[in-house]
């Protein structure tokens, strides 16, 4: 990460950008609608986004991986079943609420499914629902199958644009990757939504990629849990794994495969790694994003780890978005993983950089005010915005695009073996307390 | 805990209150002095006060834990030599710096300890060192030395305060509890330094407990391992653990113990409690205490590991500083936390309750506007603090004192074995980014 290095000086040229990725593969559509309902549990009036991305024809190569969080959603456990069906014909999505745990959560998704089927000419089973929000709230069935008919009518194969813009919550900007497979005329698509709660385990919280490229199942599935282990995996934004995490992966099927399909692994894990770094760089109050490069270590389980310690701790989290080096609060999240979580592992040979200079080495800070100073200009030119509060202390993001695709840059090297990861995050800013605890949600 | 459910309503109620508290048990002086110095690594002033803490003569009765972070700092090294020392005769703290990791780290500690022990007529081997502060730079052992002889002309035999005043950095108040031990005219008083990267692993920031009952070394670090684990081992502020976590317990044994020493532990359990509490309640940024009640788990470190889970999880914290009873977010860290970590545990049969109001039981919530409105003010009375910004979104603790002693309750049954634990955290707020990310350090 990442293949590219954008840099944007507006939203009006952030979404010509994201036009020239939206043209969608061959055989899918897409239709969102939007509408107004009051929750059962908190009266209060909110507003919900339906999307619909249907198939010209049900396929049988479909791929999904989900959250591990011991709390599942309903649409998750009923993700889960759809994988051993022959095939999928579309998938419904709604925001605002998750229906996880809710007490009448899978009878409601059925329903919504079942509907969507119906007009759509399929089986229930050939329906998969996703839904994010709210944790602990039912859905508003009836008004969600009122609703549609409208979803169903603005069904279009010209770009999958009406879907990302349809299935985010607090996201800034709609995500959006595509890559070509080799020469074959196929593309991918994909669209990720996904801002807050986020250390995806298994997967990110809804990730959707389309292909026309013709991949079997079994050889779709496998290429997925790869690359999600590779992407989706390595990234967090605040520690919390939603009980939502879906990644879908669709083939229609409309362009022949050579049998070697290395090409399209290979697209599908850069489209996987990009929108996985989009969703950190928009994810909830992020102002920096941090990579951490992890090498030298006993093994990839080891380095993954590490990096998602520093990525995680809060003191560190915080200095970096005071554009402060606090290099001592790097080298404390990695003591204290390694105190807890390895102890037998050696940090004698640990040599630490951020932005390419030297901090650590020999088992003592190499620091002096000159390096200060690089380290202090490092930061601020990885931040995406300035930190403005209006007068009663609401921080709020002045972009709702993104200005570039810099990281403050961490390198860990161990020198203790040939584990390496890198793993992306955020900083901890106001803009995210905001986000979480000014408001009621 | 608590043991005590006090309120203040004003700096001058606590101090006198802190008075009462602050008596040392015969056979101890303290003395602290502060000075101005430069650092070496980002030369700007700073302000360091040196904190001694003397016996009237050599103990051979001590008990110390350190951190288990894997880059412990200097003191903690030169620490856990002194533990197999005949005897200890003072302790020289430093604040300001902490010196972990500095190139020179290890020998101005020992200078430190010579110099100290020169001026006291100890052996060096007898003086134990302490120091908190900024991690990476190195001491002023020039300056330490020369301020030296104030500390020592100021050791009195009056009252500790000198001493909990003079190890605090980002501390709103200095923290000082006693016991007495049953009837036998003895007591014990601790102090505690601590405000952020806590979350100890084998102890917390900085502690001192004193006592003048005759307990031998063998019974008191036997006790300290306890007490320790069911104290500062269930506390978390920021999931980050300190290079330096330091508890000490020192008995001057001028007051003979019966052969039975439980009513030594038993109030040695009492002021570690009260200290780990005290030390949550002034955690940096902490407008509410988060208390996690965890029963019916498999066994204790199950129900130690899920309650940090709680305390730890980012949303939660959020929520819970914006009086948001968000109870989604707290099943999702439940969720997370089981998921990643004890995949076998059947939640099955969880049961939650936050401020006594069921919230979640048979696998659903159990949520209504009425519940909602009754949790919002159980948030609301276990606010410390109202959160109040200034014109350029500077958010300060408007309070010196602790305010009260009421938590967040939270209660979980788990209904799958005998295993309990009680964890205390704090939430995340604005104040913690400030104190954090605002200013440089």
């Amino acid at each position: 990460m990442p293949s590219t290095h954008l840099t944007f000086t507006s939203r009006d040229a952030h979404r010509a950008w994201l036009g020239g990725q939206a043209a969608l593969p061959a055989g899918f559509r897409v239709g969102a609608t939007r509408f107004d309902f009051t929750p059962r549990e908190a009266p209060k009036p909110a507003r919900m986004t339906l999307t619909l991305i249907a198939l010209d024809r049900p396929t049988p190569d479909f791929a999904a991986v989900f959250t591990r969080n011991a709390f599942p959603g309903a649409p998750v456990i009923i993700g889960r079943r759809r994988l051993a069906e022959p095939s999928l014909g579309a998938i419904i999505i709604n925001n605002k609420i998750s229906n996880v745990c809710a007490p009448d959560g899978l009878e409601t998704a059925a329903r919504v499914c079942a509907e969507t089927a119906r007009h759509l000419g399929l089986a229930p089973e050939q329906v998969l629902p996703s839904s994010t929000g709210v944790i602990g709230w039912s859905l508003p069935a009836g008004a969600m199958v009122a609703a549609l008919p409208q979803a169903v009518a603005a069904l279009s194969a010209g770009s999958v644009l009406p879907a990302a813009e349809g299935i985010v919550t607090t996201d800034l900007y709609p995500k959006i990757r595509r890559a070509a497979v080799g020469r074959t005329g196929a593309s991918i698509v994909g669209i990720a939504k996904g801002a807050g709660m986020i250390e995806p385990n298994l997967a990110t919280m809804l990730v959707y990629v389309l292909t026309d490229l013709a991949v079997p199942r079994d050889t779709l599935r496998a290429m997925l849990a790869r690359v999600v282990d590779d992407s989706f995996n390595t990234i967090s934004i605040d520690s919390d794994t939603s009980t939502s995490d879906t990644v879908v992966l669709l083939s229609s099927g409309k362009i022949p495969a050579a049998a070697d399909h290395a090409a399209f692994e290979t697209a599908l894990a850069q489209v996987c790694r990009d929108l996985a770094e989009d969703v950190v760089r928009n994810g909830e109050g992020v102002r920096h994003v941090i990579r951490v490069r992890v090498a030298g270590a006993p093994d990839r389980a080891t380095a993954r780890a590490l990096g998602k310690a520093v990525v995680n701790a809060p003191l560190f989290k915080c200095a970096v978005a005071g554009n402060d080096p606090n290099v001592g609060r790097l080298v404390q999240a990695i003591g204290k993983h390694v105190g807890a979580h390895a102890p037998g592992l050696d940090l004698g040979r640990l040599r630490a950089r951020m932005g390419g200079i030297e901090i650590f080495a020999g088992g003592a800070f190499q620091l002096d005010p000159q390096k200060e100073v690089a380290l202090v200009a490092h930061l601020r030119d990885a931040e995406l915005y300035a930190s403005v509060p209006t007068a009663d202390g609401i921080f709020t993001p002045p972009v709702n695009y993104p200005a570039h695709e810099r990281c403050v840059e961490i390198d860990l090297d161990l020198a203790s073996g040939a584990g390496a990861c890198t793993v992306l995050g955020g900083d901890l800013t106001h803009e995210y307390v905001t986000e979480n605890a000014d408001y009621r949600s």
